[in-house]
């Protein structure tokens, strides 16, 4: 346990989003994604965990961290439900609150079909697996920058 | 870059302050302290790097986020000087400053003669060198616990 970091983050994590520079991109997918195959192509070549939360609580403790990209008018995208790519489940409308929350302001997510999502996603730093078991739990963050005048 | 996270505090620092449990041990040393070599008999077995800051720098980046034993009457010690054991030299005392301001009240560190600390240091979890290069910039910080009141 430390001071300001979310419990759920595990060391490994932690590492991870540490190392993430501007415009990496983070995965964050549910318990049926395939997440090891994938996350062996990606930047870091091995899958990290968030055993035993959902997609909502994972993306919670990531935000707390990881500012969102304000470059890109989309940082933060979403896997669309095949046939039905304007459906937001509430498994993706939870997470949208914990976006909002973290950078203060509404700002919805972008959407992106599925196979195209598991091409982007082999492109990624690094792939985290929550315990969500709802389908389309599947996220993509793309890593912004902290100003100078932030001072620690 | 991460939001809350000092900057100073590098991702293989950060995987290790996260690691540690309750009532294990980390070295902070100065410059010339004989680091890897001790390093390499802690639990870590490799040593870690905070790069070109002070001591006083450092220790307030860890202590941002590391908190210190409360169950022990002195989890903070500081190297003796060599015949001079209740000496504290400027390199001591703005470590002492960053202590009390992390804990929010006067908490005076205990002190340890040299060969007594290179002993200690081997049994810790890990050594973390700072650029320190002011003589005895050499300290040990006891890891204590975060309530489960605490929210995140």
């Amino acid at each position: 346990m430390l001071k300001l970091i979310d419990p759920s983050l595990n060391a490994d994590v932690l590492h991870a989003l540490k190392s993430m520079g501007h415009g990496d991109e983070l995965v964050l997918c549910d318990a049926n994604f395939p997440a090891d195959s994938v996350a062996r192509h990606t930047v870091l070549g091995r899958l990290l965990h968030m055993d035993n939360v959902s997609a909502a609580r994972a993306a919670k403790a990531i935000l707390s961290l990881l500012p969102l990209d304000h470059f890109v008018d989309q940082p933060a995208l979403r896997m669309e439900i095949a046939g039905q790519p304007d459906e937001i489940p509430p498994v993706q409308a939870e997470v949208q609150s914990e976006i909002d929350r973290a950078e203060g302001k509404s700002w919805p997510m972008g959407s992106i079909e599925r196979m195209a999502f598991y091409e982007r996603a082999r492109k990624a730093y690094c792939v985290i697996r929550s315990g969500e078991r709802r389908f389309y739990g599947c996220f993509l963050f793309k890593k912004g920058v902290v100003s100078p005048d932030v001072s620690f």
